[in-house]
């Protein structure tokens, strides 16, 4: 392959596998969700703390999401662009994610999503991620109502 | 030169504009910062809107952040990590600002820091950026007093 038709092989792989992590979200399929991830992962997530280190620290906020739902989770990518090289890659998008909470609250917050990639033996995977909504400083609260 | 080397000079590279990043937020020196970034560069940022596009609407928040604090910004970067391809890299990494605002305040937080990064004619450029603090959804607030 060229260079340009393997780059492209490559966006369309990264594009793949984020697509199988938005359904596996929207079915609540933990094993799915996981199998996206590198086991060493770092993943800069919504809710603290700072950091989780491995699938096996990263697997807990997953977990404590879907139960907060009383059925399944709706979850749009918008705005997806992905960037690859040869074996590192990066995307960057606009996630919306909403549905019923079993408290009887509905959720709809738009997060903006950065995820890093990894070749290995012709497998990507993401190995860092970073996912949040922007502070409004003045009054320390988390800004969830924007729109794109 | 081999891969392997390409990649350590790729690294170091990396790491020298993201240290030159970080002396310019110290002195304050936005033409310093803005040199960082690609021109069509896309920012998730701690504060809103959800996306900058452009070093153009970029520049806004970061002389917003240089007038609001009164001295120089201490700016720390913590557990930086680099991944290099052949011209596709990104980085993590947990940043401390701190200092003293002109209101009165001090402040001290620890940001999430994911850069990615493109290079172009050998010269290595920030492409795309997310900086956050995670979200206590039960209260509605950004959590600003984490650390690492």
């Amino acid at each position: 392959m060229s260079t340009e038709e393997s780059r492209r092989h490559d966006e369309a792989a990264i594009r793949e596998l984020i697509d199988r992590l938005v359904q596996a979200v929207r079915a609540k399929n933990i094993d799915e969700v996981m199998s996206a991830y590198a086991a060493d992962m770092v993943a800069f997530d919504i809710v603290p703390p700072l950091q989780f280190v491995g699938t096996k620290a990263f697997r807990k906020p997953w977990q404590d999401v879907f139960e907060t739902y009383r059925g399944p989770i709706d979850y749009e990518v918008r705005d997806l662009s992905i960037t690859a090289g040869d074996d590192v890659a990066f995307s960057h998008s606009l996630n919306r994610i909403s549905g019923a909470l079993k408290n009887g609250h509905k959720t709809d917050t738009w997060l903006r999503f950065t995820a890093c990639f990894r070749k290995n033996d012709g497998k990507w995977l993401i190995t860092h991620l970073q996912a949040s909504v922007p502070v409004d400083f003045a009054h320390g609260k988390a800004v969830l109502d924007l729109k794109p």
